[in-house]
């Protein structure tokens, strides 16, 4: 990794971490939303077991219910903090904004995994199954969710250390933070060879022009934040549970081999590489 | 134009068509949506001077204040339907269809023309100006809208008499009717290299997703649906008004030009065509 002037400014709040919780000295900072289940919660674990010194912000609809979060959390005290936020409430947004602004100052990740194939647990087979109310649920979680996210928590990007990626030499080019959008490959128009799946295929197309929009306007901005979207494969999750009967099992990945491909592209990117969608492999997919 | 089965059954109403306001005779049946103002208005009137005999279902939110619309129709007696349809509302798609399968039975022509920039009449510029509640209403409208218009009118389409666009010679490959969504340039991701209009921009790239979904099951069916989308240019519109003094007079065009452009390319739709994005000039548009 190259350097970025800032990318050192350590969060120097060790001292009151153990009276009343704030989190331990830490050179990155990452913010995963929807982190109870599934994919968001692995890269929990994958950046507090690899990328150490770390503080994770873990967002999710019900930390109540989150029980292996939690456990996660209290197996790294003061690395994790767990924040209420449901990705379809504006208010929960800005309130966590707030709570991570007030708490570190600064982001250099966000990773949103939050997302529904439908509120019935399965994709449309056909049009007969499609319902105003249907699509417009999906769209809210997995596409406007993403977006006012970023609206909240860009300035605290552009306020980070750029500690994830590769920062070229030229300073100008440099990034202060990343934001990661977890698309779908059947989100892509151009591959859409089958059809079916209608909200959540054209909720990951908008969520992919969302994020090649915040990619232009960021990559305006001084500094710069990275956007993209990543594929991460067809994983062993409860999203994809109903269909894994139909997936051969070498193509099925675990949640620990898609966050460390995942990881992988993260740790390479740059701003030459922002607004593009990008497979687990690294390869970039057609919009 | 080729021939096709059944593209002659004409609908016998007119005996009553002088009593009860059914429609006249009409060897071709379109339904526009979204027919206010604008380019549906446009689509309308174009359609009776040059495509009669042809019956016009002409659908908007509210009806009493589409008064050119209704004067249209008052020239055009028994072949203008106006019909009452927030295409918001589900249930108000679903009284439609039920209207226009007990008047005509069937239909060969739609054309999804309604939509909006956003709910406050302009394009985001920047994402502060992002809402949850904006790019919900915006995706409502001009996404899921056209959908849920499908999901209801498919049966009547796939009854049609293929009786707009070139039918093949080969029977397994004709199609009995058409859907149109208008799509805008804005709407490809790949082509997007302003950024802004977040939420109008999110809204296309949806709707192209979900206009190729429809070419896939709609292309599989016997008899089949062209689905396609249709980018008009920049037309002098209360849509685009706000943003006319940007644009040089040769390339803001009349809602007569941009309609009669869009009407020679579904002229030309075959089962060929289906699934795609075309330009006014009739060239195809990237994703
Ligand atoms: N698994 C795959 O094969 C696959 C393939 C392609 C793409 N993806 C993408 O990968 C990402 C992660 O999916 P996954 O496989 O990890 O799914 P998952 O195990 O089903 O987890 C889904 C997560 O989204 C959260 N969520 C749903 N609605 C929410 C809301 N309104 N507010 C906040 N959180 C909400 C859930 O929280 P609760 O625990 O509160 O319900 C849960 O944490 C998604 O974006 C998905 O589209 C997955
Ligand atoms: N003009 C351009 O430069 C341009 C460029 C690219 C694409 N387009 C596309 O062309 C299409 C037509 O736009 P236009 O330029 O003709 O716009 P327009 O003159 O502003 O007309 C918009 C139409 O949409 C209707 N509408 C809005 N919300 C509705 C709802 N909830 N239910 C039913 N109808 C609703 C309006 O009805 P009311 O009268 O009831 O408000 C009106 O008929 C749109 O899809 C637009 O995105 C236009």
């Amino acid at each position: 990794m190259g350097v970025r002037e800032g990318s050192n400014r350590l969060q120097l709040l060790s001292i009151a971490s153990s009276v009343c919780h704030l989190p331990v000295m830490a050179s990155r900072v990452a913010l995963i939303q929807g982190a109870s289940r599934g994919l968001g919660l692995e890269f929990c674990k994958h950046i507090l077991k690899n990328k150490s010194p770390a503080a994770v912000i873990a967002t999710c609809r019900n930390p109540d219910g989150a029980t292996e979060l939690r456990a996660l959390a209290d197996q790294h005290p003061g690395q994790v903090t767990v924040l209420r936020l449901d990705v379809s409430r504006e208010e929960d947004i800005r309130g966590a904004a707030d709570r991570v602004k007030e708490s570190f100052g600064r982001l250099d990740l966000i990773v949103n995994s939050a997302a529904m194939l439908h509120p019935s647990g399965k994709g449309e087979t056909s049009l007969r199954e499609v319902t105003a109310q249907g699509i417009i649920s999906t769209l809210t979680t997995n596409t406007v969710g993403p977006l006012v996210m970023a609206k909240y928590f860009a300035p605290l990007l552009q306020k980070g250390g750029g500690s994830f990626g590769q920062q070229p030499a030229e300073k100008a080019k440099q990034h202060s933070g990343i934001i990661v959008n977890i698309t779908a490959k059947v989100g892509s128009i151009g591959d859409n060879g089958l059809g079916g799946w209608y909200s959540y295929r054209m909720s990951k197309a908008a969520l992919n022009m969302a994020t090649r929009n915040l990619s232009i306007e960021l990559g305006r901005s001084r500094p710069k934040v990275v956007c993209v979207c990543l594929h991460p494969g067809t994983v062993n999750t409860d999203l994809s549970r109903p269909y894994h009967r139909n997936v051969p099992k070498e193509k099925l990945f675990s949640t620990e081999q898609s966050v460390s491909a995942l990881m992988n592209i993260i740790e390479t990117l740059s701003i030459e590489k922002t607004g593009k969608a990008y497979n687990w492999d690294g390869t970039e997919l057609p919009w």
